[in-house]
């Protein structure tokens, strides 16, 4: 899938969103819903999705993002906060070349440990229970 | 260097928006300056580095954050236009564990092609020349 198409109302995120589809929550508003990634790549990775229907940062308009980045920012100052982590990475991919594979624009919110590589994007599906009790501690550390 | 510290205003990019050092550029305003990175990790990859002095995004305070967003997607947009590119990475790395090699908050816009794998960031130096060619036509797509 290449940068241009149109927006598929099917997307897993698209479901997520319309409460079709589960996910671990761990943040909502007006304007964006926060869950864990069940293919995490680092221990505490997780995704801010705006609630506007875009497949991808280009399509998305100026209020949307705005209104999603500084949520961003305090959802990763929250990860910080639970979790410690030595750094964390902030990452937005835009066509399947450039590892998006849900299109509906997505942040993804990665905490790094140093000496710690980063795992492989959907090598394994998370255990649910652990990305429970860490969405709930992003959540408090809000 | 981890997320913690106190902004060091011998760093490089600062060097760079003060005019004491130099840069590929590619935009700038009163709120962003935009460059060409030395070290690509693609061919076109370049930068958008708030003004407003901060180390990381946490630090970085919204208004500054939402100014530079609605640049960072315009200038990827640009990039689209320039290089037709298959995919676009937007990244942000926070404290050397996660990526982060210059202590100022700065956007990373990568172009990505269907079956060419990122190069290591740091890997080698561009030709400036080739950098000046592909500042100019991201900024003709503006």
């Amino acid at each position: 899938m290449s940068l241009t198409g149109t927006y598929d109302d099917a997307n897993i995120f698209a479901k997520i969103l319309r409460g079709e589809a589960p996910c671990v929550k761990v943040y909502e508003d007006d304007h964006v819903l926060s869950f864990m990634d069940i293919f995490p790549q680092s221990s505490g990775h997780f995704l801010v999705l705006p609630k506007a229907k875009s497949r991808n940062l280009l399509e998305l308009d100026d209020a949307a993002l705005q209104e999603t980045m500084v949520r961003v920012k305090r959802l990763a100052a929250a990860a910080r906060k639970a979790f410690n982590p030595d750094g964390i990475v902030v990452t937005q991919f835009n066509g399947a070349p450039a590892g998006q594979t849900v299109f509906h624009t997505h942040f993804h919110i990665i905490p790094r440990w140093e000496g710690e590589a980063l795992g492989r994007h959907g090598g394994g599906q998370a255990d649910m229970d652990v990305l429970k009790d860490q969405a709930a501690k992003i959540a408090a550390a809000l």
